[in-house]
């Protein structure tokens, strides 16, 4: 049994919340909206050890440990579990799959009650600020009126900053990871050179390939490879491939990062919806909190905020970061920076987790004993 | 009449050399290679004014000036032409399509004499250095034993760097400029990524669309759509586009950025052969001169180098270019080295003639000097 093995949570599990009907921010409604969760730890008895963790694009609610007959853990399980940054010896954690998703929560492929097929692209267009709807409504469920904390990287950092921004009074602290408050059009760019491969696949069919079992894997692969290239920096890139080639078994001659790119894209078709991947990255394109909703200036507002940046991230670069953090040290907000070396670019949130740790522990410590220690309101 | 058509060429017309069987670096051969070419300027009385300008992925023989009924001129017409960095009062200067190309020069579209069908995937691989090849039998055709400079951004570069390690003998100096002696693993990523864009298309249908008529469009699109991130950079695309956002006529609101891309992958498919795009990215993919090629020890050399990169181009790094000086430093060549800035990207070594013009005016002249005042050998 290896430490990583040892030091993991017992067998977990996915669970399902129906909150019923949600109301988006466009004016539309979803009906019978169901948000896939995960929880880790034991709330504690005033309901004030509760920190919500945000997966990033192609995440899920399955965070952390193992769900019985998995051979591989959840995605930040290097994170959460006991003794962790995210101590679930400490604190209940719960993560949960984003509304729009394709991992349990509803979303473009899920069944429409009105026609009953799925509802492709008569999904109504969602935005992060719907995704955090969605997900305060699971936690006041769990019944925490307050959360300790909201974490997460990427587009997890996008629904921190939300959480902030949305419910400042329902929060005591905020860990935006790899993050940005906007897209740039460099990253929308990204987003749709993916979009446009999707969508140019013959079999995505405008959207209705659920009944032909015939998705637009190609397209979804092509994406995803691109994704791939802006995940990784130059420099890890050249570490892990540099020029490196070897023959297939076809007698094909392939760079290793090429061979690399063909794997994860044809990977990624299996577990991923292609409409999905078309409304999220559109919520994250359309995604803004640059502008003053992070104040509301009538009222003090404690939310105490960590930004964690990588040095060698180019797709959420820390200029990113420190435009986040100049605007909340403005406002007055009590706000640590740190832009972590890192050659591993915007994967780096997933895999400098022994820096991390050293961050977010010690800052979750705290932020835990000012609220015990806080006067009662 | 504004001030740049005053200072271009007159009416320029593209010519068509036949080579014949041209030997490939891969053992095979093409047989009755053609190469498009254009010429500026006249060729001095002992041949020792001729300069060769090669092109970037996807440029063409029009180099400056104007064809016949051409509303735009050629595609590096500010930095050719009458008074210009490569002044054509002073000097004869060449540019051709290469092989493997589209616009004029043999490539997959053209016909195989053989079966006088299209070659398509018959056609066989192709070098830099095969390019680079043909395009010293049109020097030589063009009666020029030893070339003045060889100048190209990009491809060109590469082109360039090729011509000082396979024919140090017949250039007198070179300027490689945003290049790169070798492709890292993220540019083969991004190369390999077009292609499979490319090849996803039913349409491409295995390199076989010319006599259907009906060309894999929609892949050649998006690859084109991601090289043009790769040319831009963050901060260009921030200034150009921001995240400036419109209603088409059909009501869609999209990114300014997404328009550009939308429009830049369009046109291009007017243009540009999609196998080509396939071979001649292979070509840059497998290009290496970095090892000890450019050094033939036993005998002097007396090439000398401009290297020319600019500081925000992330698709050819500065560091790149460093490598480059660095080894020819070691090697002993006279070597002047010159990180432009710029917020332009790759794009910028067709953006910035001003600086590139004063850069490249001086260093031509000198060499041009020096060989008029050498004691003939």
């Amino acid at each position: 049994m290896t430490k990583r093995e040892e030091q993991s949570l017992e067998i977990v599990e996915t669970k399902y919340f129906n909150l019923g009907a949600l109301k988006l921010e466009s004016g539309a409604a979803v009906n019978d909206v169901v948000i896939a969760y995960e929880t880790y730890g034991k709330l504690n008895a005033d309901a004030s050890n509760a920190v919500y963790i945000a997966h990033a694009f192609s995440g899920d609610a399955h965070a952390a440990g193992y769900r019985k007959g998995d051979s591989k853990p959840g995605w930040w399980d290097d994170m959460i579990g006991p003794g962790k940054a995210f101590d679930t010896n400490k604190y209940f954690i719960i993560c949960s799959n984003v509304l729009g998703g394709c991992a349990g929560s509803t979303g473009p492929a899920s069944i429409n009650p009105k026609t009953q097929k799925p509802y492709a692209l008569d999904f109504p267009v969602i935005t992060i600020g719907d995704m955090v709807n969605a997900q305060k409504k699971l936690v006041e469920f769990l019944g925490i009126k307050k959360l300790l904390s909201a974490a997460g990287g990427s587009m997890g950092g996008m629904q921190v900053l939300q959480w902030a921004s949305a419910y400042p009074d329902d929060i005591c602290s905020a860990i935006p990871i790899s993050t940005a408050m906007k897209h740039s059009p460099q990253q929308i760019a990204f987003d749709e050179v993916a979009r446009q491969a999707i969508m140019a696949d013959p079999k995505w069919n405008n959207g209705n390939y659920y009944e032909t079992g015939d998705a637009p894997d190609d397209g979804l692969s092509i994406a995803r490879m691109i994704g791939h290239i802006t995940y990784m920096s130059d420099k890890s890139m050249e570490e892990k491939f540099s020029r490196n080639r070897r023959l297939t078994q076809e007698g094909k001659s392939y760079f290793d990062v090429e061979s690399y790119l063909h794997y994860k894209g044809g990977s990624f078709t299996k577990r991923f919806d292609a409409n999905s991947y078309l409304y999220i990255t559109r919520a994250m394109d359309y995604f803004d909190v640059s502008d003053i909703k992070f104040v509301k200036a009538a009222k003090k507002i404690d939310v105490k905020f960590l930004v964690i940046s990588f040095a060698s991230d180019w797709l959420y670069p820390s200029y990113q970061s420190e435009a986040t953090v100049k605007l909340l040290k403005l406002k007055g907000y009590d706000t640590t920076y740190i832009e972590i070396k890192s050659t591993y670019g915007h994967d780096a949130f997933l895999l400098e987790f022994d820096d991390e740790t050293k961050l977010i522990k010690h800052f979750l410590a705290k932020v835990y004993d000012d609220r015990k220690n806080a006067p009662a309101k």
